[in-house]
C-alpha cells in the first residue's frame, strides 16, 4: 500500500518555504529551522504562498489547501480530522507525529489494566473511609487481552502487557500466520468473536475510517463475558448506546474511555453516567514537543533521501 | 549462610506425622496428603504429639513449640511474627510459602507506579465531577526507582519496572559488582543517599529484622526529592513520624503503604490522615491456596533428596 505514497522531488524540497502554525512552540520552531536550514514563517495563514511550501501544524487552514502544498507534517498522531476537513491537496505528502505515542499509550493501558487487578480505586475509597480491609489482588498473568489494531501502537500495547504474563491476541484486518511483534496470535476482524468471550480486557487502538465507524456495536459487546473495555483509538468507532446497554447487562465489566464520539464531553453528557466507567479526556497519547522535532527530523531525512517516511499517511486509506 | 540450615534425616521424614492448622483449606489438605502419602491431622493443637511431626500453618501454637517438631511449613511468606513469638524449636526446619509472591508484589508496585504516571486517582475524581480536562501523562521511561532488598521479591519488582524503561537501582546489604537480576546496579545500604535524591520512586521490600527496625527514618526520607515511597516490606521498618514530617515537607511526594507498624490500623489511627497517602491493608502479596501446595511440594521434594529447600528460612538471620 505504501508504494502509493509519493515523496516530494529533491529540487522541490530544496526550495520549499517552511510555514509553521502559530500554536507551535518557539523551541520547536528553532529546531525546525536547524533541521531544514531555512527560516520558519510562523503565523495565521489567510492566503497560500504562490511558491511550493511545507506546513507544520495541527490542522490545515482552508486557505492553504488550495496552494502548492508540498508536504504537511502533523504535530499529532491522529489525522482523521485533518482528512475529514476536505479533499486532501493532490500530491501533497502527509506525515504525522507518532513520537513515543506507542510507549505512552501502552503505559496508559497497562496502568488501567493493573488498576483493575490491584483495586486502585477501591483502595483509595477505603482509605478515605479509614477502613482497613484486605482485598486480594488479581494476577494478570495467564489472562487474555484482545487488542484491536496490530500496527505500531497495538504492538507496543501488546508487548508491554505481555511483560506481565498476559496472553495477547491481536485483531487485524486479516489473520496473520507470521509473528507480529508483541502478539501471541493475530486473528482477522471477522474471526474475533471467540477471542472476545475469553478476554479479560479488550483494547481498541483503531483509527477512525469509514470501515471502523460504529465498529464496536451490540454484536461485539454482547460477546464479552465481563471484560474491561479500554478505548485509546477513536471515539466514533464505538456505538455508545450499545456500550451503555452492555455495561448495564454486565457483558462489559468496566470501561475506560480516553476518546468519545463527541469531544470534549459536556457536563450534561450521558457518558458521565455510564456505570463502572472512567473517561480520561483524550490524554493517553499527548505528544510532547520533543516528539514533534524528532519525528519531523526523521521525515526530513527520509524525504531528502527519496524514501517514504515511516510516519507517512496513505491519505486514500486514512492512516 | 544457607549451609547453617539442616534438613530432617530421611528416616525422620518417613515417619513424621503431618499436622495442619484448622485454617488451612480442605483442598490444600487433600493435596498435602497426596504429596506426603500420609493422612493429615487437622485441628487445634493443645498438646504436642510425642512422635516427630511436621506442621503446616500460619502460626506455631505454643503447645507445639515444645514437642519434637521436625519441620514447620508456613503458609505465608513473612516469618517475622513466627520467629518473634518465641525461641525457635532447636533443629526444626522452617520453610515458607513464597508462591508467586514476587510476581504479585511486582504487579502491585507497577500498578501504583503507573497510577502515579497516569493520574488514575485524578481521572476518577474528575469523572465523578463530569469534568473533561486533559492531564498529560508522565512517561515512566528514563525515571529511576530505588528498590530496597535485592532478593527474589526485589528482583521481581525491578525486572517488571524495567520493562517500562525505568532505571532500577537496588540497595542490598553490600554493593554488588556482579549483575543482579532486574537491577541496573546495586549499591550498599550505606551508599544509598545519592541514589535517593534522584529517585522518582522508592520501594521497600525489606523484611523486619533487628537491623531494619526504623530503617526508613528522617535521614533517608529527607534525602528524597519528592519521590513516591512504596512499602511492600514490613511496617516496622518505617519511622512513621519521620514519614509524616517528610510528607508535610514535600520530600516524600506520595506514599503507598501496604504495611504498617501496627496492623490492622484502627479507624482513628493517625496513618489515615497522612497527606497524599494510600494504605492498602496488607494486600499486595496475599498467597493463594495453589501457592501453598506448590511451595510445600517443592520443599518436600528437596527435603526428601536431602537438599535445603529454596524457601527455607535461616532462623538465626530471620529470612
Amino acid at each position: 500500500m505504501r508504494d502509493r505514497i509519493r515523496v516530494p522531488a529533491p529540487d522541490l524540497l530544496a526550495r520549499a518555504r517552511l510555514l509553521v502554525a502559530p500554536t507551535v512552540d518557539a523551541t520547536v520552531v528553532r529546531e525546525l529551522e536547524r533541521i531544514t536550514g531555512r527560516p520558519v514563517e510562523q503565523g495565521s495563514s489567510r492566503t497560500a504562498p504562490d511558491e511550493p511550501f511545507i506546513q507544520v501544524g495541527a490542522s490545515l487552514p482552508d486557505a492553504l489547501r488550495h496552494g502548492p502544498l508540498v508536504w504537511f507534517h502533523s504535530v499529532n498522531a491522529g489525522t482523521d480530522a485533518l482528512l475529514a476537513a476536505g479533499p486532501w491537496p493532490s500530491g501533497a505528502l502527509l506525515t504525522r507525529t507518532v513520537g513515543r505515542m506507542g510507549e505512552r499509550i501502552a503505559q496508559y493501558v497497562l496502568a488501567w489494566v493493573l488498576a483493575d487487578c490491584q483495586s486502585v480505586a477501591e483502595f483509595a475509597a477505603q482509605h478515605s473511609r479509614a477502613e482497613w480491609r484486605r482485598i486480594p489482588s488479581e494476577l494478570a498473568a495467564g489472562r487474555t487481552v484482545v487488542i484491536y489494531g496490530t500496527g505500531r501502537i497495538g504492538s507496543a500495547v501488546a508487548g508491554l502487557l505481555r511483560g506481565c504474563g498476559i496472553r495477547t491476541v491481536g485483531v487485524g484486518r486479516a489473520a496473520r500466520t507470521a509473528p507480529v511483534t508483541g502478539f501471541d496470535r493475530v486473528v482477522g476482524a471477522g474471526q474475533d468473536t471467540e477471542a472476545l468471550g475469553s478476554a479479560r480486557w479488550v483494547v481498541s487502538t483503531l483509527p477512525f475510517t469509514p470501515d471502523t465507524a460504529g465498529f464496536f456495536g451490540a454484536e461485539r459487546f454482547t460477546a464479552l463475558g465481563g471484560a474491561t473495555f479500554i478505548n485509546v483509538g477513536r471515539g466514533a468507532t464505538v456505538d455508545m448506546g450499545a456500550l451503555e446497554a452492555a455495561l448495564h447487562a454486565g457483558a462489559v465489566g468496566r470501561a475506560v474511555l480516553d476518546v468519545l464520539p463527541q469531544e470534549p464531553a459536556a457536563p450534561g453528557d450521558r457518558c458521565w453516567q455510564l456505570p463502572r466507567t472512567v473517561i480520561t479526556s483524550h490524554s493517553a497519547g499527548i505528544t510532547a514537543d520533543e516528539d514533534i522535532v524528532a519525528d519531523f527530523a526523521a521525515c526530513w531525512e527520509a524525504v531528502a533521501a527519496g524514501r517514504v517516511p515511516d510516519t507517512a499517511v496513505d491519505v486514500g486509506r486514512g492512516y
